[in-house]
């Protein structure tokens, strides 16, 4: 399936708010790409299909990480973790990407991961600041990102992790741990 | 030894301040103990030994949890950690504690733990809000603790993680996974 294509599959999946995230994410992967060196086409194709299911029910979702045997703990979180690792399922089959670079960013862009890849960051990082997205940490991120793609999204796994403690809601030790390493790598750098 | 002249070994052990904080944890221990049907006595002697080595430097610590193979990861995370397992495995040997329930309310009153015990929380919980404790979020903690000892210290916890994110310091993972079971305990409820 070729690009056009494949971008009205995906469009056709959701309502026109969140294609125009999507399309929001996919600007903002490629220029963080192309600013921290990583492969703008690939980081354009994860963005594009990072939420291809983000909007059917969660129960669908569901289905899809059970067939898989991938569901996990999921379920004692927050639902809006399941679209990540069902999305990357459902675009191998569908699209036949078998890149694990972008089926990986694609999996973690909403949890993180302990080494995340530089590919699971820019379509993480993406997500949080692409030029749709208004929430009130936005700006830091936005400016962090300039000069650190680590420290941008160390704020923004501290945007969710506070928006979670003061919700009352338990947090993903994944995110926790994802976060706990990107402040170990920048220690080390 | 007997209580008095044990609460003189633990206060030769730290400055006069925190004796001064230790009196206040036996104090707050006593009355969570009542208010929510634990042994008052228990609860007054492990907070008096919580803090034990607390004062003592950060390798002697360090030292006892080699000795006693009980270091594990600690070291990758804030070192006010330490004070707590190696308080544990002193005031055994040298108060010649046995008592499992009294240890573990001393080895996890700073990290918490996924499953704490009654005695586990008050001395957890007690550290957070004896009478000379002043940091914002007190007040909130205080007044939760009159209904819910868990809601308390999942407030207690919040506050500690919410410093350590502002700080860009790694949160360590029991204390997160100690907050989450708490909520599923409160849910349960």
């Amino acid at each position: 399936m070729d690009r056009k294509a494949m971008m009205e599959e995906v469009r056709s999946q959701m309502p026109a708010k969140r294609w125009e995230h999507t399309v929001g994410v996919m600007e903002s992967s490629v220029l963080l790409a192309r600013q921290y060196g990583a492969d703008a086409d690939k980081a354009e194709l994860a963005a594009l299909l990072h939420d291809y299911c983000k909007y059917w029910p969660v129960d669908k979702q569901k289905e899809v990480l059970i067939e898989h045997g991938e569901l996990g703990d999921l379920l004692d979180y927050d639902k809006a973790l399941l679209h990540a690792p069902a999305a990357a399922i459902l675009v191998r089959k569908k699209f036949g990407i078998d890149d694990a670079e972008i089926l990986d960013a694609i999996r973690y862009h909403t949890s993180g991961r302990v080494g995340m890849t530089l590919l699971d960051k820019i379509v993480c990082l993406a997500d949080y600041i692409e030029p749709g997205r208004d929430f009130p940490e936005v700006g830091l991120l936005r400016r962090l990102a300039e000069t650190s793609i680590e420290k941008a999204l160390v704020a923004g796994f501290d945007s969710t992790i506070s928006y979670l403690l003061g919700k009352g809601q338990k947090v993903y030790p994944m995110t926790l741990l994802a976060r706990n390493a990107l402040l170990d790598e920048l220690k080390g750098k």
